[in-house]
């Protein structure tokens, strides 16, 4: 079976999102570089994969796939019994799995990633970071994680008991939150939060990722 | 078995996206209120049983499960055979579903929303649509839907041949720029746009739940 190619850059937290599940899942693939820096994303070649010239999009046989969430969740089903299992092992331990992944895609990841924007990207093209906006979602982003923290008194990851999908989404976003942007504080002064964060981010399956997080 | 029920709003596009769903999936439900004008959903009863404090909440047995998409999710695949098929029936088919229910979750909805709720929310609240935003939201969502306009030439429906959850989830949010904020022309200005709007919205199970998304 041929390698899956995953078209992506190594510094977006997207693409890493993707590679990240491909090493838990223990599937070879082959990531064919689309330099954001050069605005090859938004080049016709790329556009005729993925119309919304964003990355990741991945090539599997027959199959082009985009949008990171729905690839982690197709390689979790496609690759069942291989690798960890990231969807629980019931109908209703998915549904948890699949829950939290939402929370992730609409309440954590919208603060998070305007925050790593302005701290991390709008300085890097040229422009100055607009503090107004990063304080407005660290509040944002405040309230979500004192969520998290209840959730996580009680169990020892996001859906349950177990590592998942759900967990894996908050890698990449995280990553930058706390080793590029000074916010590790939002993490490290919640006990629970904290310890889910040392667990997930020491998986070797992410260490390997993380350490190509480097923009340029 | 006891019928599943639904906390939630008559009025809220979330709350409509799994009822239709549960429509289409021909299973029993009971909508027990959550009265949003009243501050229902930010009350302890209701906080225990969803954090976030918002709707719906479904409860099916001892399992409780809450945003929207998840949850829809979940009543395809423990209904799956019953009803409308709403995930394909392949892996590739469902990844696609998903690839489109990701799109709209992050590309379509955020703008959507906005627009729906600069026009119709906030003067509900005594406030003043703010001008600037419903532009910037409106051409957002133009760009998004040029993308679907190109998709729909090529098949008839989102994923595919087939209606799916990611043209379900669809359904709320465009009724709303359609018929309560004057937005039609962002529809029907675009032929296959508006023919897949034609087709998705005169579904039995849309209507009957659309004709109670009054406020009030």
């Amino acid at each position: 079976m041929a390698a899956i190619k995953v078209h992506g850059y190594h510094a977006s937290t997207a693409t890493v999102m993707v590679l990240c599940c491909l090493n838990e899942k223990e599937v070879e693939y082959e990531l064919v570089l689309v330099d954001l820096p050069t605005g090859a994303h938004k080049k016709p070649e790329y556009l005729a994969l993925n119309p919304f010239g964003v990355v990741p999009t991945i090539q599997d046989g027959d199959l082009t796939l985009y949008e990171s969430r729905a690839i982690i969740r197709y390689l979790a089903k496609k690759f069942q019994g291989q690798g960890t299992d990231l969807l629980g092992s019931t109908l209703s331990e998915e549904a948890l799995v699949y829950q939290w992944c939402e929370v992730e895609g609409q309440s954590f990841n919208p603060p998070a990633l305007s925050i790593v924007s302005q701290i991390l990207v709008v300085p890097m093209r040229g422009g100055s970071t607009d503090e107004a906006a990063v304080e407005m979602n660290v509040e944002k982003l405040e309230k979500v994680l004192d969520i998290y923290e209840e959730r996580l008194s009680k169990s020892k990851y996001l859906a349950g008991d177990f590592f998942s999908l759900a967990d894996l989404q908050h890698l990449p976003c995280t990553h930058y939150l706390v080793n590029a942007c000074g916010k590790g504080d939002l993490i490290s002064s919640r006990k629970h939060v904290n310890a889910w964060w040392e667990d997930i981010s020491s998986r070797p399956t992410w260490k390997k990722v993380a350490e190509n997080m480097k923009f340029g």
